[in-house]
């Protein structure tokens, strides 16, 4: 395994994915020095006193001074005004990474502000829990799983080839895709379930009083899993789907289309079909774990 | 807590729910003896071999002889043909009870059938895993639990009690409801999630080729949970919805809506709207939490 180190990283940002990515360099000896710009008080105060970064700042552009890696980890929403704030101040020379979920509308940000386009290496760590915040992070958390870097035409390969590097340090398993692809498969897997899950949590949430109380209550028996998924952050999430509108909208059509032949099937009773449709799920599953990632 | 002896527990049906019960009454001496009946020899054979049963039949009428606990615990598909056949050669003092997933359909049936309404005790454990087969049974799978009797006015009160002595004795907590209102309540918290995840997952099935593999290879970011609900039984699931079409319909209409209103939103960008629909969902994960059901 090749390894790298950068002098200074720069996080724009400290969530969970960021804290856990410091929380990792820190323990692989892969920065120098981490500095990170937060917007919120409290969070660059809980970001020194957990001693991820060196330095906290709430000016990006101050943040990114001397830095050879610039990690990007915000809302997809504030791309656009970070991206732009940050390539007033930017040595040529940095590397810009993301960990954004959406990846067609990044590079077109990204590509919009920055002075050159090949300073830029698209990322996705598939990886993440339904918690949110600098507290929530930790060092192993990519640890045998996937991210998917979508370089452009543009990235330059050293670049792209540091990146690489730097997750299979931390654990993960590097995969190349385009972005467009990316977002295609990302609004299956997790895009359209998180839309799915918020759905039927709101559902619920409008019952009658009586009802309700009894969903918590009797939650194990299958909601419960869409309640875990539906905690994640609103913010991020809300920023997702505008991002990747086009290709969750087309998932959300297909799977539309779909419940309605079921709850037609359920209708008139068509219970051949019903066993047929539950029948075939198995095999993904099967899939899944023999892939062993159930 | 009252502790109670049976002669005889004729168990019809011999899966997750029906070899998880014998084994919990074997360890807790619940039952001087255990019989089943089960139409597939292979079941038959794996029960006497597994030591679940001491005697295993192919006629549910033959197992009940002398039976003073009937379990029905079979798909609710094959309700009216076993309750007609059980009738038979029932003794008017024997107890009935069932671990269907659907109440008021249940009830119907069962009286329907039966010599004596008083002698159904409907009921309904809340517990469970993806797993099918008297293979995947464990004694502690109602151990904090909650299970729901679902008694009408004509169900006899020292059955009742008989019956929920078991359950307590075998580490659920009992909760009495009438049958339609379970059938609500699981219609939100069961039924509709269990479609809700097969409708996904054939959704995926449908996918272009390249895409479905990498389903399978990122499936860890929301999806993976879905599958893990449609890997349970088919031919269960099927007939919970069909015969709890009614609740599970007007549930399915309700989501359709909320998930149309989600889709208009995000086509048209309306980013406040989506920012509130995602945070008011953290209220019952949060809910959850506080239940101890998470």
């Amino acid at each position: 395994m090749k390894k790298i180190k950068f002098k200074k990283v720069a996080f724009i940002g400290m969530g969970l994915i960021a804290s856990s990515m410091a929380r990792s360099m820190k323990k692989l000896g892969i920065a120098d020095k981490i500095v990170t710009s937060v917007r919120s008080d409290k969070t660059r105060k809980v970001s020194l006193d957990l001693g991820l970064v060196s330095e906290a700042f709430n000016d990006p552009s101050e943040a990114i001074t001397g830095a050879d890696l610039v990690v990007i980890a915000i809302p997809l929403g504030s791309y656009g005004l970070v991206f732009e704030n940050l390539s007033k101040n930017l040595d040529p020379k940095t590397i810009i990474t993301d960990v954004g979920s959406v990846k067609q509308a990044t590079v077109e940000i990204a590509e919009k502000h920055l002075p050159s386009k090949d300073m830029f290496v698209p990322g996705h760590p598939i990886a993440g829990t339904e918690h949110s915040g600098p507290n929530s992070g930790f060092a192993d958390l990519f640890q045998g799983r996937w991210t998917i870097l979508t370089p452009t035409k543009d990235t330059n390969l050293s670049s792209l080839e540091k990146v690489k590097s730097m997750w299979t340090l931390m654990g993960a398993t590097v995969d190349i895709m385009t972005p467009t692809h990316h977002d295609k498969v990302l609004a299956i897997t997790s895009h359209l379930p998180h839309l799915i899950a918020y759905t039927i949590v709101g559902t619920a949430t409008d019952l009658e009083d009586d009802l309700r109380q009894e969903v918590i209550k009797y939650s194990a028996s299958g909601f419960r899993d869409f309640t875990r998924i539906a905690a994640s952050d609103p913010i991020m999430w809300r920023d997702i789907f505008l991002s990747n509108k086009e290709a969750t909208l087309d998932m959300l059509q297909r799977f539309s289309e779909d419940l309605t032949a079921m709850q037609r099937a359920i209708r008139h009773g068509e219970s051949g079909k019903l066993e047929k449709l539950f029948s075939r799920t198995r095999k993904i599953r099967r899939g899944i774990i023999d892939a062993k990632q159930a």
